[in-house]
């Protein structure tokens, strides 16, 4: 362990209590100028079995403003956690824009939890400390203060601990394994410390030993990042390498389709009903598997994404899928990490989300309009691999589907919108605006697809003028990636 | 079965395409001005088996704008929902002001469901009849639109659509039972169709045997209700009759405490310390009884609220318990339904959920302040004893305190707070505004223990100047409530 794991002299009460009374006035100042930053503070409470973690969280309550303060702790991990990917619960928790969270049994010890209890294996727990390099890096590229504090405690204090509590009804089973293991776990924890301490998000790590000493020391460390982060202007994000992409780029402009090429309405409409009945079979069996699968759809204004997706769901049971229609961020959603709408959407096991539109919008109309930044856009390509990455390797299927046709028919299809009764509220300025950046977007959405096109979540480009075209392709992808899901 | 399930005579496909086309228009035109009304409308489609629910469903979500129509589909009740009060799920997923969702597998049919199944009684049913009706007639009162439809079908055409898909795979050995206990549901299903049709919320009963006829019935009385709707103004709720309320009319204007009832320091410390060992061993036993566990602290501002979550708190494990501070509602929050933001936060089994000021704003702030009309906050407190009803049939244990001091003690005590440096944050002009409407607060404060006291939700007045003595009086109340839980 670092040197500051190394015991302080002990402090006298009045000592003690003369410091503290500084730092709750100062802490709760820092708090008021967090809420004028409209940025996010996420603090990390980790720590060894005994080592006065939750003294040190009910000290920090007492010292600061609860109104914007939020303790988010996990207790054993519950059914609807476990049914989704391990980061979900973290994500869900987040604090908006001008609040402060403390974590208790956060990301990074949970996963020492899990890979000590043997839930995990070694190699997992070192993917593991990537995804949670990945998902810090995130929050604070996008301007958020981390703070990260580890709470040790020397073997001698556990035992002492230990021995204090072992006739009482405090003793826990787990205690005695936490004695026995020390050694073991010791180097596991400082393995997995110094694998995420980052140059933007490393461990403070605290002697536990003394109540008063680590009250304080925990204390004052965040008053001074919170001084230090008030006092700095936005940090700037390390710059992105020189990548290569996952995919090959395409050329995403497409031809008008040529006449010829009209599909027989009968035909597609018998294709469609088989592939119907397939999709309902597949459905039961990866229901039962409990697996989870979340379906994108992109594509053109009028390409014919809600026509898709009416015909992928007509044959599915309403309690499987739920449809989730993607507009601009409300105010709570616009107060926290941009994912964060995405991630409280994410499929339970066993169940199916549509989105109509998704977080694509940030490298699409959010690039085009301006109303993301350069930076921030840029950005978004790791962090959506990323994100999907945390859902295929939760076992999910991710189907990505761009509904391409040419700059031609959209301009017939916007016209027979408006010579439709009940079709006319489809059809806005907007659209036409868009249409007038047809080039930029045909851009955007080919970068998209270079940068975000992986193995696992691979997009699916539905290429044609017909909609009966379309929507049986549709339908065959589907098929196909369940299929080769099924076949595992 | 009302008239309205007797079959209509077949329509032409031809007129069935003129008239969605005239009705999909309207529906969406409707739509937008639903937007402007600034109120939610939920439609309810529920039905026997086989009825055609589903096709009418996704019929529906053609006809009309995706973007402010939501389907909440139930599947198999999930775990998550299994831990919560059984209207969990269908608050959460409440449309805000301007949407409309449609609910399928609802309150109504999954309770018939239930009882069907044999997992609950009759007795249950019924009074699940009576929550029904109250949970529908919150959202009416608050201006909410209501539809709701029954689709049914004949036993003849029950039995025609079940041999149609013996030999499939979408033959569902729940079709079997469906039609062999068909006289019998149907009995159950007439018995509460009749018992939750109320003068404001009435079922419509449309038969299901010919698609066309079904859908387009559907479409019409939705259209025809939201044209009723939006021309009428907010409608009267029914007047509420003379009550008599759940417990006596109590004096909360106290005296200042006398000096010589100041309570030992040391002693009042070593008595918390006592209670706090208890209850840790307690929370041990409600947490493996997945006992939910719901603690309010309202009281004067300056009262020691704070201090007394903290107490109560500080021998617990973090992952057991959530803090929620309420401060006044977020856009998301103002759109909806004034309880939605609490239903969400309500414990789950085997958790304590503690409200730092609660749903009782609705009856204090809002009240003396002006931002809930009369009528708003007399109707809250009703809906009140309700909303804790549902959580207490679920189990869990309700403890409600009303933190009392002084007028005198609590200039003293804002005095106090102006004069320390670290918790001059704690006090604002607002404080002082709040305290000039003293008396006010008084009446508000005494209402709502007269009217809200109920047996198994009970308000704990803690009567005292003196902070030591609040603390320990609150441990007490939540050991005996414990107690009292655990005896059981």
């Amino acid at each position: 362990m670092p040197s500051l794991s190394q015991p302080l002299p002990p402090l006298s009460k009045d000592e003690y209590k003369q410091r503290v009374r500084e730092l709750r006035t100062e802490l709760v100042q820092l708090q008021h100028q967090v809420r004028k930053r409209k940025k996010p503070v996420i603090i990390v409470i980790a720590g060894d079995d005994r080592s006065g973690r939750h003294e040190t969280i009910n000290a920090l309550s007492s010292w600061m403003d609860p109104r914007f303060l939020s303790i988010n702790a996990y207790g054993p991990s519950q059914h609807e956690d476990d049914t989704r990917p391990f980061f979900w619960r973290f994500w869900r928790d987040l604090p908006a824009a001008g609040q402060i969270a403390i974590y208790l049994r956060d990301w990074t010890s949970s996963s020492l939890v899990q890979y000590l209890n043997g839930e995990i294996s070694e190699k997992k727990l070192r993917k593991r400390e990537q995804y949670i390099r990945n998902f810090e890096k995130k929050h604070t590229d996008d301007g958020a203060l981390m703070i990260k504090c580890w709470l040790h405690i020397s073997e001698e204090k556990l035992r002492e601990r230990v021995a204090e509590v072992s006739d009482t009804p405090f003793f826990d089973k787990k205690d005695a394994l936490a004695l026995k293991n020390y050694p073991e776990a010791m180097k596991a924890i400082q393995q997995t410390i110094d694998a995420t301490s980052t140059h933007d998000n490393h461990w403070y790590v605290i002697n536990g030993d003394d109540d008063r000493n680590r009250n304080l020391q925990v204390g004052e460390i965040i008053r001074n990042q919170l001084q230090l982060w008030l006092s700095n202007g936005d940090r700037e994000p390390e710059p992105m390498l020189a990548e290569t992409y996952p995919s090959e780029r395409i050329n995403i402009n497409m031809d008008p389709e040529p006449e010829e090429n009209r599909p027989d309405k009968k035909e597609c409409k018998k294709k469609l009903k088989k592939l119907q009945t397939t999709l309902r079979e597949q459905v039961v069996m990866l229901q039962k598997q409990g697996i989870p699968i979340c379906i994108v759809f992109e594509g053109w204004d009028a390409a014919g994404k809600g026509g898709a997706v009416r015909r992928l769901v007509a044959p599915l049971d309403a309690g499987f899928y739920r449809i989730k229609p993607v507009a601009k961020p409300s105010e709570d959603e616009y107060a926290r990490n941009y994912m964060w709408r995405f991630w409280r959407e994410v499929p339970r096991n066993g169940e199916m989300v549509i989105f109509d539109r998704s977080w694509y919008g940030r490298v699409l109309v959010e690039r085009v309009e301006g109303f993301a930044s350069e930076k921030e856009w840029q950005r978004a390509f790791k962090e959506i691999n990323d994100f999907e990455e945390q859902l295929t390797i939760h076992n999910a299927v991710v189907i990505k589907f761009w509904i391409n046709i040419s700059k031609e028919e959209q301009l017939r299809r916007f016209q027979e919108r408006e010579n439709t009764e009940y079709k006319k509220y489809k059809i806005t300025e907007e659209d036409y605006r868009n249409r007038n950046r047809w080039d930029d977007y045909v851009l955007a959405v080919e970068d998209m697809i270079e940068r975000t096109s992986t193995e696992e979540a691979p997009w699916s480009v539905i290429n044609t003028d017909f909609k009966d075209k379309a929507r049986v392709m549709v339908l065959e992808t589907v098929v196909e990636a369940f299929k080769k899901k099924l076949d595992k």
